[in-house]
Formats: C-alpha cells, structure tokens, sequence
C-alpha cells in the first residue's frame, strides 16, 4: 500500500493555497487530482499553474466523480464545518485547515461526524512543525534539562498583520483563534495537556480591530503541572528588531532542575546545564517557493503534511487529528472563557 | 529643622547591619548613637568598627537613655514585629526590615499601633532603588512608550541562597516572602496597585527546601489594569552565564501602544520606539564596602535612606512607609492565598 500514489482534492483556492500545493509537491507519491473553488476562475488559475487535471464547480461533484483519496480543505473559516462534514458524508478522509472550527460547538460536531462514519479527520496545525519548536520539544523528551517546571512561550509581534488580511479587523475574537490555537498547540506539544487555564486578553487597537489583540495565559500542564505562561500580541508595538521582533518566530524559554533552554531570535537554541551553554541554529529547510519571510511557518507545512500524509498510508504518525486537535479548540475556548469571567478553569 | 543632625538607634547585628551601617554613613546629616542586640558581643564588634558610642542590652533601657530621633530595626523577621511596636508605644520613629512581618495580621497590628500613637513607620524596603528598576520607573512616568498593557519582571537564579542563609530551607514561606515582597513592590512603583492577582507556586528542591522556591503571578494592575507577569525562582537551574544568570539583577520586559522596554542583564535598558532601539547602561553607584556580587542592592540602600531620611526630616519623600507597605504584604499573602485556591483573587 505505501507504493501506491495517493490522489487528493483541494477545497478553496485563496492566500495559503498556494503554498500548501507547494508543499505537497515537496513529498513523493501524492498527487492533486481536482479542485473546487466557489469563484472557479481563482481555482483554474491554480489548476493552471499547479497542473491539476480537473476543476469543479461544487464539492458534491468533485468528492462523487475525482473520488480523491483524501480532501485537502483550505477554504476560509465558514467553509471548515460544512466542507469537511461533506467529506465525512461520504467517507473521504480529510485534512481541515486551522482554527478546525469558528465555536467550539462545530468543531465537537466535526469530530463526531467522522468518528461516527469512521473516517480519518485531520487537523492542518503546521505550527508546532516549525523546525525549532520541533527542536524544543526533542530536547525537553531527552531529559537534559530534566522535567520541566516551568515555560514560557512568546509570540509577540508589532507586524501588521491587517494590512495583508483586512478580514482579521472584523474578528470579534482575533488573537486566540488565530495565533493562539497555534501556541496552546505547541505547548500541548512540549508540556502535555493542560490542566487548568487562565488569562488575560486586551483590545489595544479597538474600535479598527475588533477583537482581542493581546493576550496572556498562565496554564498547569502535564502530569509534573508545569506552569506555562503564554505572551500572545499583535498590537504594532515596536520590538527590538532581529531580537524581539521575530515574526513569525515563537520564542521560548523553559526551566528544569537539571537546566534551561532558550529558544531566542533567528532560530538560536541555547541549552544550558552545569557544562554551560551550548547554543545551536536550527533553521528551517528552504524552499524556493516560500516567502523568505514566513520562512519557518512554510518549510513547516511540508513537515506537517509528510506526518499526515503517514498516517493517510497508514503508516503512523498523525499528530494532529481531528480528536487530538479538539483540545486544543477546547483550551483556546476555555481560555475566552476565563478572560471573560476573569477567573482560573479547570480541566480535572 | 534640615540643618539639624538626626541622631539614630539600630536593634540588630546580624549580617545586613553592616551594609545598612555603611550607607548610613554615605548620607550627611545622620549619626548612629546607639546599637542594641540579644548578643551583646556581635553589637560591640560593631560598635567599635563603626564609630557607635554606645551598647545596651535590652532596646527599652536604649530608647529611655539614648533617646533616638528614629530606630533602624534591622533584627530579624522574629523581631520585626515586637520591637517595631516598642517603638511605636515609645513614639519613636522606627523603619523596619523587609518582609514588615511573619504574617499580614502583624503587618496590620504593627501599622495599626503606629497610626495610633501618630508614629511615623517605614519598611525598609530597597529593591524599588535599584537604579535600573528606578529608570524602569522613568521610562514608564515618561510616556515614551504609552501606558502599559503588559509587563514582565523576572527574578530567576541558579544562585545558592541557602548555602549563606542556611535557615532560609526551614522557612515555610519562602519565595514570595523573601523575594517576592521585592518584585511585587517594584511592580506596584511601576504599573500601580493590584486589582487581581492569581499565582502558581511549586517546591522543587523539598524535602531540603521546605517553602515554595519557585512562583509564577499573572496580575492586573492600576488603573490602566496591565498585565503583569512575575517569574521567581530560585531553583538551583543553571542558567546561561550573563545573559540569563544575573542574579540578583531583576529582568524586565514592558509593552505599550508606542514601543516597549527592556531591561536586560548587565543594567542595559533598551527602549524602542518608531525611531529604532536607544540603549542605555545603567549601572548603580559603586561604594567601596559594597560587595561588587550584590552591587545593585547594596547601592540601593543609599537611596532607600536618603528617601526615608528626608521624609523623617519632613522633607517629603518616604516612599515606603507602613501603610504603603502593607499593600505589598497584602498582595504577597493574597498570592499564597491564590496558590493554595488555585484561583483568581481580586481587590475590587
């Protein structure tokens, strides 16, 4: 079976698209067949460029007559639910770009829908694929600085991500969904599941962005209850460039008894023990098609797809599945809650 | 009544009675005349190196017959309470020692008593002092980056405290009575008092630690309800040289509409704004009995005086009274409160 060249289907043909294509093309055995797209000629310029063979003009007629092995489903967020339960109708496995849904609501109905057709449902949660949060989170598993009790994760940035998505301005919740379910993502990643959460978040750019731009978390999480602080902000704030301003870069630094580790600016990953400091450059691969700016973010997909697309084979992997990436909706949710209620959530 | 020399007791001989000596020493106007300490021997030791002309044994037969204008109650914390209100029934001016008291009831009862008899009562409470934290101070009242919404004061060290301090394992309460009355105050100098606190505490060195050692606070503060993070720890982690281990230097990192700061090992403060990074090294005063390891804090108590002196001259200044501090032993305890709830607590 893992010699047989899989043939997928793409929904949407908007920014990410593109790059998505691009990354699949970096994998061996896995082909685009088809693609659906609500404006066709957005979806035929692509097919033009990429050479998919066919286009359709609704996702009933792609799924029913390019009978793709899975769905690759990039449309914008309203398109998540209805697109992906489609593909859970009939049976076709899929990968769901993120946030997977726009409350939590769907995103637990999505997650049914395919257990109960039994079909494979994936989440495209690329974040945590970025070369050096992958770096952290292998050196946090091979002990050298012991468990961990405590981290910090910072994403903070004074880009300005609206000029580029005006859509974002009219989110009643920005940062959370956005950024943040890629963060929590990654500290479930590193620390495991949370345990409780709370946080603050700020609208520092109201009334022309809607939502919450910045925003702060203190989680337990794990079964050593590592304490993890979150720092999420968009809020053009000017950063100490190449230092503190490192879009899109994640910083980190975590404590353990034995040590501690910094993941700081320019992919530089400092581990210190009582032998001192040894610090590494994990940069990510380049691709001639990413943006040399997103860099990290899109040698990432490349990465997530080659894990999921082991486990369309069946052949392992799968981090990011449909059920595992409801807890993550679930503690980015929970998160809106205890801002708004101003108090700790508890998870156990 | 500013031309007069303000003649002053110390109970106490132990090890911060020196340095606290010293920076008397540095400020004109101000003269010790008597000493007191349960071990006679240690009081006359000082006594001869610094010049005092006289020893008693108990602190009533000094307050009768040397009839200090004020008392520096530097005993330790057992004595905070009991002496400081000898003072307060004897009408004698006392600043005391941080932490003020064992618990916040004796914190309240000592306050209490000096109000009573129209007293005047400081803590001697000196981390605000350190000249970066002091420019921190600066930079913020100077609008240069707009009203704070975030801000981060992290007081981490793989030093051995307890290796000078042995006593400090038997303590309890450690982290945030020790250190953390020192961050907690700089963050209400900074950012304005609590309106919520919620903190995680954790033990990682027990059973030889007895306290907490490692804590972590997310509050809201002022008026403009920042966000504020604390980070302390004295885990014994090793952390990288200079950059990260600058113990006992406070790290901070503060966001606002217009740029942000940092203020960075080595005294460095960086501010950026729109016109790119201005940095600035603010080292404190070098005093010649100062140890150079604790630099920053020793200079601090200079400034601390000359604060406290001119307020017990009726000059304005004294920052830190009793009142004020009471507001730092409140947050401190309502964080232990926090921790041991695993909640929120809020002050309005």
């Amino acid at each position: 079976m893992s010699a047989r060249e899989l043939r997928f289907a793409i929904f949407g043909a908007g920014f990410w698209t593109r790059y998505q294509l691009s990354a699949w093309r970096e994998l061996e055995g896995v082909t685009c067949v088809a693609i659906y797209n609500r404006t066709r000629p957005k979806a035929e310029a692509l097919a033009r460029e990429f050479g998919i063979p066919a286009v359709y003009d609704t996702p009933e007629d792609l799924l029913r007559e390019a009978k793709p092995d899975f769905v690759d489903n990039i449309t914008e967020i309203a398109g998540h639910k209805p697109l992906s339960l489609l593909c859970a109708q009939r049976r076709v496995p899929c990968i769901c770009q993120k946030p997977m849904a726009p409350s939590l609501a769907a995103a637990r109905a999505m997650v049914k829908a395919f257990a109960k057709t039994r079909t494979r449902f994936f989440v495209h949660e690329n974040w945590r694929w970025q070369t050096p949060m992958r770096q952290l989170k292998r050196l946090i598993d091979s002990g050298v600085i012991g468990t961990p009790f405590r981290g910090r994760l910072t994403m903070i940035s004074g880009y300005d991500c609206w000029a580029n998505q005006p859509a974002l301005r009219e989110l009643k919740q920005f940062i959370l969904t956005d950024l943040g379910v890629h963060i929590l993502d990654v500290a479930r990643l590193c620390f495991g599941e949370a345990n409780s959460v709370y946080c603050q978040i700020r609208k520092t750019l109201a009334p022309k962005v809607k939502g919450e731009n910045v925003a702060t978390l203190l989680l337990s999480m794990g079964p050593a209850k590592t304490t993890v602080v979150i720092e999420l902000g968009y809020a053009k704030t000017p950063l100490e460039p190449t230092v503190r301003e490192a879009f899109p870069q994640t910083l980190a630094f975590v404590e353990g008894p034995l040590g501690s580790l910094e993941v700081s600016a320019d992919y530089l990953i400092k581990v210190t023990t009582r032998n001192g400091t040894l610090i590494e450059r994990h940069p990510p691969p380049r691709y001639p098609w990413a943006d040399s700016q997103y860099a990290v973010a899109h040698a990432s997909i490349v990465d997530c797809h080659r894990d999921l697309l082991r486990a369309l084979r069946g052949e392992g992997g799968g981090e990011t599945t449909g059920a595992d990436n409801l807890k993550t909706m679930e503690l980015t949710y929970a998160a809106y809650s205890s801002a708004a209620e101003d108090r700790v959530i508890s998870f156990r």
